[in-house]
């Protein structure tokens, strides 16, 4: 048989990706991989089975005949949230798995990658089926973005500060003042166009009629958030909402997540380790609550993810996934898949807010100016950051 | 001085609501405007209160020269949210608190009405101020749908089920099947138009553009929701939102709010008393999951604010507060006003669905096609209905 | 028929402690019968009616034929704990309950009030029923007690302090030293002798071997208790159970309960209404954590319950319950009543202390140097108090 | 300087108890080191760094002159409970912590045995030094049992329930009756008498009054328990305390901890993995109210710990902690040592049940018949059995 080209490279896409969940966790010490200090926050040797399982579970067991599956355990262990598929490991659960061993989950990986890059080149394979492996490869690439937020948490929630590894320092944002870019009102197309992959949830492009509005050039900086805080920002209610009121109180909120004030001075963790704050580097590790505070206390607002798409041309993405206004809803017409890849989306499209842009956690080649990510509004252990309109 | 007529309707209007609020009370024994049987309820003489705590505050004291304030405790006991005006009682200690009586609820609200009609007559009275009692005015409207919404709790959860009072009939919304009624795609207007009373998230008229659309002529009824849950309405996940099924499960969800199967008859409690369920009549006390669940195995869905606004003209309200799939967001150029009552609406606009239309309950003159109700997703003791788009 | 003196007896202090328990509610208005500020007090109305039930239940139903059950679905609302009874509101919901209204539940008394007059007069009477109508006046009369600290908590936890009624003082203890008395180690005996009522608990009068030991002749004070508060007793650890140090921590527990820290005063409500402290009278509420961090602090330990009985001849109870150092448990040889009434005692008997003696709310009559109250380690709305050993 | 005898056997005896901590350890994977299901199991490495700590921080850091702490941060990481000795990672917390890692785990344990061992043939040490390095030993030991019981918990609730090792097979009690043993009323004497080791809580050897008892000469077996589990014993609520009945519906409690019912078999996990449940073995993992219900079902009682220790040489202990009927209190004239070991035993003495005998995991030479153990009453996690007395 002579090889298909466009196979070469779908085998190829493949392997780099594979590899490249495999590259994040190399610094790791093997305990690592296991803890969950939070519900949020899922150990690292759950993300490298998880997406394993995605594969064996929705290409290889339905399509290539005889293939075994590699523990009939694992289904319960790493499956996430399907309901489809069965019952699993509930979410709290995940950290209290010593077994199966990181060792086990590397070779999973190996068994599943040989019997994918079988299946990829084999006469199984059509065109809907490759629709599915894109699918698996932009979800692996999600969780390589929650493998490195899940780590940070993971050493930066520990006493003793470890370092992930050295070379992740962030560029500056620079000292000087915002632009605001103006746009006129009128009728705007956003949505999904073009022809490579994309989730369901950007798909149906459709025109939406915008006020005139100003979108900043830039993110918003750790110095100008310390202004905020210096002047209340904390304190004051009059700038949260009613919930994000509580939410600090309730927590004692007094910064962002990852900064201590130690010694008269602001610190804050970073892969790197523990550093002194950078005042000219986009804010980080915000959530909505805080992003809509300091926006109302400075006499402006969140974008909407319309003007925020609409506008995406005309500035820079500041390695920050940027909270909008806008809640997690459908677009007009959409449609939820069918089987169980139809749980992908749609079902969480209720108290959530959609991040637009992408930070310094998502994996190149996973980043489109139509991609809607969505939190809910109390969470910050994402690379989140701010960006004001008015 | 010769009376002032336009003084002498604010006079009038005023008596007339706030004998409203007596009025619905008045079928209640004393023990029933005490008890809170959930934090989304409050003891019905907390709202005759804190109605009355509204005009005292925001009215009387700030402008009428020598007003003695009825009882310096009050302002703890009967204040509800407005951090601007100190510490309150936690909204959950509402039912704990068995004084003050009704009775000296009720001489503070006599007390607090004479004070008014003196105010609203003298020449302290201005047009800014005019516009604060008007907004008292119908904020003691809202409440008095809430001590009906309430007080049906109260009873309706009482294990003797006693009823409220007779002549609470509700209309039947007819057998035959709905119609559709389209509307083309377009640039369209909402928002408050006109000079009466509005709300300050009302306002903002402005363009939105709208795929083509079709929406039901009338509301779901108790028949077709009762196809819903013979069809697994609440066991199949694949129609509900993640959260929505973890509703169902964690409180065993089977039916709407008041339902009770007995003897092999569906029966539910209404404003008379436990009664056979009325297949024809709109279906009420769902909550946005359940909505939203009805409509995806009905392969439908909510209509968003805009297309319901749009549309509110050429159908009839069924007495039912309307899910929409629009979050609770500002209208473009909201601004909370200054002060306290800056806290009326804005700071809940975050994790709230928008709700139009208005129930059996709402007081009549308290409705508009632009007003936007809004509650959180899981809420269902609202007379909350249904109505179908696609 | 010729009146049996001893019926007339029994006829006489069933009049007489049913009369009680209305007397104790006299001075309440309708709306202080109907609250539940904590899970742990009972609305006044629920004690009213649920002392009513157990006569009606236990005497009336079983025994007295062609009895008409007043209402039968009393049943689920009066029952306090019997599994053998039934279902039952849960505990936690008898403040959410508007109805039975108070005037039903004075109905209810006098209904069943009639009839147990008329039943302990009939030849359907006996010993053995006498025996349980003993049971069910003295548990009446445990209800009296609960009604008092509940109607001190449900006034004394409202922002506007009423009082319950005038006439209430508190005698002093004294301001001089307290004086230990000494007993020698040896075989003594404890439990109940005699020949009148008392619970199961008391039963199996018993040999215990005491070593040396000493105990106060009197009540800690205030002004004792308050040295303790000026020496750190609240935030040195060390006088403290680990248990009880999370209690401190958890609740910031700073004094007694219902001691308020004024204008530099300390107050406390009292009956009577919010007062000043009286440094003299016997402490008053506090738990089982604080007595013993006192008696740490003190160098002194509490005393064990076979220590209290065996001294108790030779001091003066001062009106409170006096905590031990005594573990709930069974006495040698304790043996449940079959049925219903055998849950009265047994069912508790783990993770409770004993407390000693009979408070300022205990009914006359109603106590016995035998009697072993008990009562978690956290609470301290009873009227608590400590007497020291060594 | 001429080897002492009596140090020998100390170095000897602390390199002995230190080597069986790491031999515990030696079949387990790294990452079951990390991980805490539940709050009441610590992470094994944990365990390892706690022991080590505690003879670093009592013994070395305050006796021997520049002994350099292998670690400042430990202290935080690795205090369990010791409030004298600063704050400390929250209980719940300890499995969130992927470092330090199992190897610096291992460092530190080497650093401070090398430490101690010439520490303890220096010429600081002396006898009352010895008497804290032997309490040191024991405390050890005490957590090699939790140890086991830790890593059986974390193994057995695994969803793929591996093996810790082979060779943990338990011997059978025998499928005969059991014969009561009888014991005359009388004074008896109970607590440590002799010269070696004994917690503080053994001390005070006293006189106690018993009456009359039997006692059981063996512990109750799995198939005993059968037959109450199957004459409706976890579904017959008479048998239990209300606590232990609340227990038991919360939990939907059917069987002991480890039992599954699978394919119509009766299996238990074991530290040899899952195997087919053995009739004749020492029921094991039940808690206090389980053992309670059980005996009351069986028209008995749980022994209390003076009867058991009087009749303790009368039987033969089976390798399980029985259940007494005593609460844990303190002993006539206990005394906390001053200082941080004061806290080692008494702040406990509330609310939880003694435990007599020793078990299956109990190091070799770490048992006696004054040995007082302690639980809450509803943990099971343990190697928990019951002995019935009458």
């Amino acid at each position: 048989m002579i090889a298909n080209p466009k196979i070469i490279d779908v085998v190829q896409k493949f392997a780099d990706v594979r590899k490249h969940s495999v590259a994040i966790c190399a610094p790791l010490e093997i305990e690592d991989f296991v803890v969950q200090p939070i519900v949020d926050v899922s150990p690292p040797k759950w993300h490298l089975g998880h997406t394993t399982w995605f594969f064996e579970t929705f290409i290889l067991t339905p399509n290539f005949p005889d293939y075994e599956v590699f523990d009939p355990q694992y289904n319960f262990v790493f499956n996430s949230y399907y309901e489809t598929i069965g019952a699993r490991v509930i979410r709290t659960d995940r950290g209290n798995l010593s077994r199966p061993s990181v060792a086990d989950v590397y070779r999973y990986r190996e068994y599943v990658d040989q019997q994918m890059i079988n299946f990829l080149q084999s006469d199984f394979m059509n065109s809907s089926i490759e629709t599915l492996v894109e699918l698996g490869l932009n979800h692996e690439q999600q969780h390589q973005e929650l493998l490195l937020t899940d780590i940070k948490y993971i050493l930066g929630h520990n006493p003793l500060f470890p370092a992930y590894k050295k070379g992740h320092r962030n560029e500056k944002v620079g000292s000087g003042s915002a632009k605001m870019i103006s746009f006129p009102e009128g009728v705007y197309e956003i949505g999904f166009k073009g022809s490579g992959f994309c989730f369901d949830n950007e798909l149906g492009r459709h025109k939406v009629y915008l006020q005139d509005f100003e979108i900043s050039d830039r993110a918003v900086t750790n110095g100008e958030y310390l202004e905020f805080m210096k002047d209340n920002g904390y304190t004051d209610f009059r700038h949260w909402h009613a919930e994000g009121w509580d939410w600090v109180k309730q927590n004692e909120a007094k910064s962002p997540l990852y900064w201590h004030h130690i010694d008269g001075k602001w610190m804050y963790y970073t892969l790197e380790g523990l550093q002194e704050l950078d005042l000219e580097e986009a804010l980080c590790h915000i959530n909505f609550y805080e992003a809509s505070a300091f926006a109302a206390w400075k006499g402006m607002r969140l974008p909407t993810e319309a003007e925020w798409e609409v506008a995406s041309e005309h500035f820079q993405w500041e390695n920050r996934w940027e909270w909008t206004g806008s809640a997690y809803l459908p677009y007009p017409g959409f449609k939820k898949e069918a089987g169980a890849v139809g749980e992908y989306n749609g079902k969480f499209m209720i108290n959530q807010m959609v991040l637009r842009g992408a930070s310094e956690a998502t994996p190149k080649g996973h980043s489109r100016n139509t991609y809607r990510n969505f939190f809910h509004a109390n969470l910050r252990w994402q690379f989140t950051g701010i960006r004001l309109a008015k």
